[in-house]
């Protein structure tokens, strides 16, 4: 097998611990916090944890460890999209284990959740864990996304560990993982099986935070390697003077993304969805404030510009929202068969033009008509809509160079619009981690096994102070049932982690808002340009953007 | 103006110059080399260039400095795509003119070729070039596509020189914009102008390079560009195992990038136009290769694959010409009016089966529908297909699509088959330049001064030895007639650098067709990472492969 030499490199790299985690095992004790409550409906989540709610937040300090002497076995899962730095959570996780007592053994259990259903694992070795050390990818293990949360399901997880001689399962995910890894938690609490359940806070959208998760890991590697390609399809711009060029990044739910490449780049557009909802913007209005911008760019002779949309925001959009619930309507169950008879595309259209409310018709109407076809054809097994299959960025150009028609017709625009699209999303959820994802992720897993040792469970794997050098970090566990809130799901109730959106005022939208209209003028393009892992501490250290203005 | 931390870090890389130009100005003399002759077509091309035909090749070396004490002024442009280490090229230009002469000037020809003709210029000062110093980009003077070509353009151009006591200009371009150089030299001398002309070798595309010019420069940096991203999209396709990634990259003429991404990554495929060109292959003969590697890995677990496919590639394929040419002529003058009012799709596709041959509505009948469609509605203003629109890399995935289903039903696989397509272009040609773009790039520049200086005119300016470290680097200067010969241009002989192919009896190929076989069925993804540009100096100066392998 061939390496690069960077990632020959990087094995090299010892990740940055918190301070407090640096004084050796037998030098960590645990400091007790305040007993916690849920963030909101304490009474129903109480009940749902009895066994598991309520517990004090700790943090590790230096001092005699006091944890009991165990020989421990642990399991950890991978879980859902891939994210920079979980090699390295695992990677810290053994390394902890393994100073705590040599005859502790990690599990790693393959393709995610299902491993653990399936009883698919491998036994980590120093020379298979030294192979991922500080590299991308979740390839260690592989991920899944399988879904952990029945009580069948369960069972079938405490038997597996039973069977192998299992303590306690380390689950890396998003906010639906760790949701469920509390359920699982106090399923196994409730069933005294001993097996202790830690989560670590993943995922590349930046939508699993809170006041105790600072950001979740991968967001800061991803950003940063869209930023950079940003940066230089920006410089590109800049130079050939001639493309219009739209951006689609990943996230579906949240904005984080595009808001933080936006404040790494300077962009002269960054549609933001938490935004396009709370105003409750049309298409037509979205397509307009951008085209406000083309045309101003015109009029000082750059008809050139960069334009971020996140992946989601068509869902942000209030009155597409609608039409969609129309369409899935229009189409259900028998009706699809009758439409898809319908044997030219006139005929569907009448067939659409008659179905849908006014309101949502005229929305439909609007839409270029690749994406009217595609709304009406390709649909899920259940016959919806595929959302995240709308090509958004070519969606708002076209729409942006329809209202530049209507100027142009108007004399009020005169220049030229050339467009080129993208969408990055692969490209960045894999690459090596930044030296802050590195040590972030190391000092997570390091975290998460001292979390165990003492014997806790339900916690999550905390590590804050992040916008400080990392001997500042704090590291301890925060119990999970205190991120969660009662939150209406396909009909029901139930406890989930709070997803978190991008505040408008919040100091990074805050920020952002204060200088867009010079960005959508002007050009004040900043270029990041790739990670750099080796170099002066200002360029290779920096924490995200957002994290900064957060934590100023 | 906000500055990333990483562009004002780099403003303080000192690149490297070749080891003979490191002794100052006094210290640099010339070295005559043997007289040369173009590479073919000696006769027709001596009569075109009766002034500048035949020159001595020279080197530099360390001497006692027997130039005229002369003041001068250079004009600069920036001629085509943006190929990082540009700015380099104009900095390394403006340090030796100025160290040969404090009183030097440089001019900087804004927007490309146009702006030799409209005489638009800046003059540059050392505040104004420290900020675009090792930076990525051409908007230091913009660049643009102009093709200067004309004797009414020369004739613009050298009064345009005389009014601004311009004595000698630098083009920064590829293959047609050196090729325009050599005849502007030539123009100039043959008028007895006294204006020099000195072309430097500039394309992502790797397509200039010949015996003399071991390679363009921006290819290094564009393509470990290209292969962080094929490395980290590999790295999620082998973490997530679902899907087959087909990615396009740049490079219409040749795939000299396609290649060398490939020897980076290891994936399991990738196209070589010039070997489907050379095999005659049919695009079905190209899906059959490319499903033969899905099928195998399919067979042994592994649902997900990468695949890279040169943006040119089906200009290649012989069969596809010969359709592309068939639709030309269908659709000649008033055909397209006819063709255009035809109501529906299918009285159009009556139309085109009547209209082609045999053999190319087969051709044309594999296509998927939207590609059919591109072919006959989006053409150029006259009329032509504009093949630089079709998404190659979508049109191979669905004619994997189809030969798998084939396959299924013979009962020769059972896999699936998820695609994800991307195109990688813009990314890469505006990055930061790579330690060797920016060392190439400023000696490229550096070295041109001193042509101009010793009074060369028609000479590329030569940077070789160049798999070395740049210590051992040779400076000089080739006459661009040498590597001139008559091609068949629009009709008419025209002399021309000749645009390299990626030859199939070089070591670069080579290598590749050795080792894809494994490729194509097991997992050898290498991940190459972020380029960097302050660690190890095996991480951080390694050149192209393909360059490494050519001059092994």
């Amino acid at each position: 097998m061939k390496i690069s030499p960077l990632q020959l490199a990087r094995y090299q790299y010892a990740p940055k611990l918190p301070g407090m985690l640096r004084n050796g095992i037998a030098e960590i004790c645990v400091q007790n916090g305040a007993a916690t409550e849920s963030v909101a409906d304490q009474q129903k989540v109480r009940a749902l944890f009895p066994n598991t709610y309520g517990k004090n937040e700790i943090t590790f300090r230096k001092g005699e460890n006091t944890s009991e002497a165990r020989k421990l076995t642990v399991g950890v899962i991978l879980s859902g999209g891939q994210a920079p730095g979980g090699h390295n959570v695992i990677c810290g996780l053994y390394d902890a284990l393994k100073a705590l007592n040599p005859e502790n053994q990690l599990y790693g259990f393959k393709g995610g959740p299902s491993g653990l259903l399936d009883n698919n694992f491998i036994v980590f070795g120093d020379e298979y864990i030294d192979q991922y050390r500080n590299t991308g990818g979740f390839d260690i293990i592989g991920s899944g996304r399988t879904k952990l949360e029945t009580e069948e399901q369960f069972a079938v997880v405490v038997e597996n560990c039973k069977k192998n001689g299992v303590n306690a399962i380390v689950i890396i995910g998003g906010d639906d993982s760790n949701t469920n890894a509390a359920v699982l938690a106090e399923f196994c609490a409730a069933h005294n099986t001993g097996i202790q359940v830690i989560g670590c806070p993943k995922t590349i959208d930046g939508d699993l935070k809170n006041e105790d998760i600072e950001c979740s890991f991968g967001f800061d590697t991803a950003t940063k390697t869209y930023s950079e390609l940003i940066g230089n399809i920006a410089r590109d711009a800049n130079s050939a003077k001639k493309y219009w060029h739209f951006i689609k990044v990943m996230g579906r739910s949240a904005s984080h993304v595009a808001l933080e490449c936006a404040l790494q780049t300077q962009p002269n557009i960054c549609l933001i969805g938490e935004e396009v909802a709370e105003k409750k913007m049309s298409l037509a209005q979205v397509a307009d404030m951008i085209a406000d911008s083309v045309a101003a760019r015109a009029a000082n002779g750059m008809n050139f510009g960069i334009a971020i949309i996140p992946e989601g925001i068509v869902e942000f959009v209030p009155e597409f929202s609608v039409l969609i619930a129309e369409i899935n309507e229009l189409l259900a169950g028998e009706k699809t068969q009758q439409f898809n008879a319908l044997p030219t595309w006139a005929e569907k259209y009448a067939f659409i033009k008659a179905g849908l409310t006014e309101a949502s018709f005229s929305v439909f109407a609007i839409l270029p008509e690749n994406i009217q076809q595609q709304l009406f054809l390709e649909r899920d097994p259940h016959g919806n809509v595929q959302v995240s299959l709308i090509e958004s960025e070519k969606l708002f150009s076209a729409l942006v160079k329809e209202n530049l028609a209507q100027r142009k017709k108007n004399g009020t625009y005169k220049g030229k619009f050339g467009t080129q699209h993208h969408f990055l999303g692969y490209e960045g959820r894999c690459a090596f981690p930044s030296n802050f994802d590195a040590d972030y992720c190391y000092s997570l897993g390091y975290n998460a096994a001292m979390l165990i040792q003492y014997g806790y469970t339900g916690y999550l794997s905390k590590v804050s102070n992040l916008q400080a050098p990392a001997d500042q970090w704090v590291a301890g566990g925060m119990p999970m049932t205190k991120m969660m809130n009662i939150e209406r799901r396909n009909g029901k109730d139930k406890p989930v982690i709070r997803k978190a959106l991008v505040e408008l005022d919040g100091k990074p939208f805050r920020y952002f808002a204060a200088h867009r209209d010079q960005w959508a003028i002007e050009t004040c393009y900043t270029y990041p340009g790739a990670i750099q892992y080796f170099g002066p501490s200002e360029v290779c250290d920096q924490p995200t953007i957002t994290l900064t203005l957060e934590k100023a």
